[in-house]
C-alpha cells in the first residue's frame, strides 16, 4: 500500500524533546515499513525515518523560533494535495487545517485524533466537516464529537514492544508518578497514596512554565515527606528503569485523558498501573489483570498493597496482546483496506454520461469538492 | 457589484473593544453600500452593518472566550466558498487561512494585508500561494514579501471624514500620544520630545499585559515630569477631543509600520504629525504639509515649533484629498473592476472542446484548482 503519514512540524519525527504525538508517528511508520508498505512521512527535515522522508520545514518549528505554525502546515498541505494521487491513502495527524483542503479526497483520507476533542473552539470544524474519517485513540474520546462524525475505528495507541522492556521483578518497590506537574494529572493524589499507604514514591515530572504556581503553591510544600522523592525530568533511557523498577506507576487524574501513554509504557514494562476511572482509563486496564481502576482516595490507597501481589508476567501479557505498535499498526491498515475498498464499490457503480480518463478523476468528481460546491447551481 | 467582505471573527465589525481591521473592513462596507454596491457581510454576528450580514459565529470570538480562532475562520471559510458564485468579488482580511482553500477562484479573490509582513512563520505560506491577488497598505510593507507576490496595488486605509471632525484651532496646544505603551511605539521619545522642547505632551494609551514590564521599568518613571500627562484609555468619543486639541501627534516609532490609522485620525481633526520616518511614514505624511519627517530626535524637538505655524486647514485638506473612506474605497472597487475585467478577457477565449454550461463553471475549470494539481497526470 502507497501511505502518506501526515505529522505535525513542530518537532521532528520522532521528537527531539518532548511531543507525544511526534512519537507516536514515528511507531506507525516504522511499523508500517517494516510490514512492506510504501510510506513517505510528510514532516520536519531534522525527523528520521526508514520511510520517504518529504521534508516541510528544515527542523521542527519550535526549534526555528517560530510561534505561528499555520503557514507551514497550510504549505506542507499544498504540497501533500499535489502529491495525492501517489498515494492510497493519505493519514493526517495534524489538528484541523487538512478539513478544508482535502474535501475532494476524503475518500482516501483518514485523521487520527490526538488531543482531547471537548474544546469548544475547535467544534465548528468537527460539526461543519462531517466527512472526514476519523480514528479515534480511546472510545471515550469521542464523546462530545458530533453524531454525524464519520467515525471509522478506535484505535488505542500502541509502543514498540522493546522500547520499554519487561523487568520481572519491581526491584525498587516504590510507586512512580511520571509526566508534568499539572493539577489534571493529580501529582497531590500520588503523595496522598504513598503518605497513606507507607510506601515510597518517587516523582519524574517537568514542569512547564504555565504551571508554576501550582507547583509552587500546591506540590512544592508536599514533596518533603520522607517517603516522597522529586527526580525532576527524566529521558527516554532513564525511563526504563525508572518504570520497570517501580511497584506500580500512580495514575491518579482527574481529567478525561484522550489515551495515556505512559500506562502502556508501564505495562510493558510489567508494571501495573494504579489509575483513577477517567477518560481512556477503563479501556486501557484491565481491572485486576494490568493494573487497578480506582473511583476513591481508599480505591487506591487499597490498591497499592492490591498491587504487591500482582502478576507482572500477566501485565506484560496484556501489554503484548493489546498494546504494540505491531498490534496498533494492524488496526491502521484494516482502515485503510477499508476505505480502499469503499472507493472500489463506488468505481464498480455506473456513472452514466460521465467522461471518466482514469480511476482519480473519477475519484474526485464523484464526490462533493471544494470547487464544485462554489460552482453555481 | 455584488461583493463579499470577509472579517476576523475575533471582534464585531465594527469592533466593541480594541480591533483595528474590524474598523477598517467596517468603513469600506459601508462606504460600499453607500456607493450602491450589492454588499454580504462574513463577520460576528454581534456586528452591526448597513450590508447584509452573513453571521459566522454568535458573538466576536473574543468575547466568547474562545483562545483558538483557527476552526471558526474554516467554518466560515466554507461558507464562503460555497456561496461564491454569488458574488463577483470576495474580499478577504483574514491572515492565511484562505489561500489553500480558494485557489480554484483566485480570479475572484482580493486579500488586503493589514499586518507586518516581514514575520518568517507566515512566509511558507506567502511563497506557496503566490496566485492570491494582494492590497497592501503601503508600499513599504511589501518589501519583505517575495518577488513573484501577485500585488494588486496599494491602497492607503481612509476614514469617514466625519470620524474626527476638523478642530480649526489647537486649543489644547499640546502633544498628543495615542496608542499602546509599547517599546516600538516609543513614548519614551515623545515625552524626551516634551521636556526638551518645553511644550506638554499627553499621553492616551493602554498598557497591554504583554507591556508591563516596559512600562513599569521605562515609562512608568518618566510620567511624573511637570510637562507629561497620562490619562489612561480613552473612547472613540473622547478620541476627538483629545485629537482635534492638540498642537501635534507625536508618532516617534521605531518599527516599520505598515500603516498607522492614528496619522489620519490627527489629519482629520486638522491636527499635523510629527513623526520619525519608518514603515508607511513618508507615504502618508506629506513633509511640511500635513506634518513633520524627523530622523533624529533633534529634529523632532525642532518640529515641535515647526507645527505652531503650519495650516490646519492645510492638514485637514491633505486627509480629505487622500485619505477619506470614500477615497480608499474608489480605489478597491478600481481593483474589484480590474479583476472581473481580466477574468471577462479570459472568457472572450475559445477553449476547444470544453463543456461550458455556465460562466462559473468554466472560470473554475480554466484555472489551476486544488482538485486538478491533486489528480493523477
Amino acid at each position: 500500500m502507497r501511505i502518506a503519514q501526515i505529522a505535525p512540524l513542530s518537532e521532528a519525527v520522532p521528537p527531539k524533546f518532548y511531543g507525544g504525538t511526534e512519537r507516536v508517528v514515528s511507531w506507525i511508520t516504522e511499523e508500517l515499513v517494516r510490514q512492506g508498505h510504501d510510506v513517505t512521512l510528510f514532516a520536519s527535515g531534522d525527523s528520521e525515518t526508514s520511510a520517504k522522508l518529504a521534508a516541510c520545514t528544515p527542523e521542527g518549528l519550535r526549534l526555528l523560533g517560530y510561534r505561528d505554525h499555520t503557514a507551514s502546515h497550510l504549505a506542507m498541505l499544498h504540497a501533500v494535495h499535489k502529491r495525492a494521487h501517489e498515494f492510497d491513502v493519505l493519514h493526517f495527524h495534524i489538528d484541523l487545517l487538512q478539513y478544508p483542503m482535502f474535501e475532494d479526497l476524503y475518500h482516501k483520507c483518514v485523521t487520527t485524533m490526538h488531543g482531547r476533542l471537548d474544546v469548544p473552539d475547535f467544534m465548528p470544524v468537527y460539526r461543519t466537516f462531517t466527512g472526514m474519517p476519523l480514528v479515534s485513540i480511546s472510545d471515550n474520546q469521542r464523546e462530545p464529537m458530533p453524531s454525524n462524525s464519520n467515525w471509522q475505528a478506535t484505535i488505542h495507541h500502541g509502543l514498540p514492544s522493546e522500547n520499554c522492556p519487561y523487568y520481572p521483578e519491581a526491584k525498587g518497590g516504590y510507586l512512580a508518578f511520571l509526566g508534568r506537574i499539572s493539577p489534571e494529572k493529580r501529582p497531590d493524589r500520588a503523595i496522598q497514596m504513598a503518605i497513606q499507604s507507607g510506601v515510597k514514591l518517587k516523582i519524574a515530572a517537568k514542569v512547564d512554565k504555565a504551571d508554576q504556581d501550582y507547583w509552587d503553591e500546591v506540590i512544592e510544600p508536599m514533596i518533603h515527606h520522607p517517603l516522597v522523592e522529586f527526580i525532576g525530568e527524566i529521558n527516554e533511557e532513564q525511563k526504563k528503569d525508572f518504570l520497570g523498577n517501580a511497584l506500580a506507576l500512580a495514575f491518579p487524574i482527574d481529567w478525561p485523558e484522550p489515551f495515556g501513554l505512559v500506562m502502556i509504557e508501564a505495562m510493558s514494562a510489567g508494571t501495573p498501573v494504579i489509575a483513577f476511572r477517567n477518560g481512556s482509563v477503563p479501556e486501557v486496564i484491565a481491572d485486576g489483570v494490568s493494573g487497578v481502576l480506582c473511583d476513591t482516595m481508599d480505591d487506591a490507597i487499597a490498591a497499592v498493597h492490591k498491587v504487591k501481589t500482582m502478576s507482572r508476567a500477566g501485565v506484560r501479557r496484556h501489554f503484548e496482546t493489546q498494546f504494540t505498535a505491531e498490534c496498533m499498526v494492524k488496526k491502521y491498515v484494516a482502515v485503510y483496506e477499508q476505505l480502499i475498498e469503499n472507493e472500489k464499490t463506488i468505481i464498480k457503480m455506473p456513472r452514466a454520461g460521465a467522461f471518466t480518463p482514469h480511476y482519480g478523476d473519477l475519484n474526485g468528481s464523484a464526490r462533493p469538492s471544494l470547487s464544485a460546491a462554489a460552482m453555481p447551481a
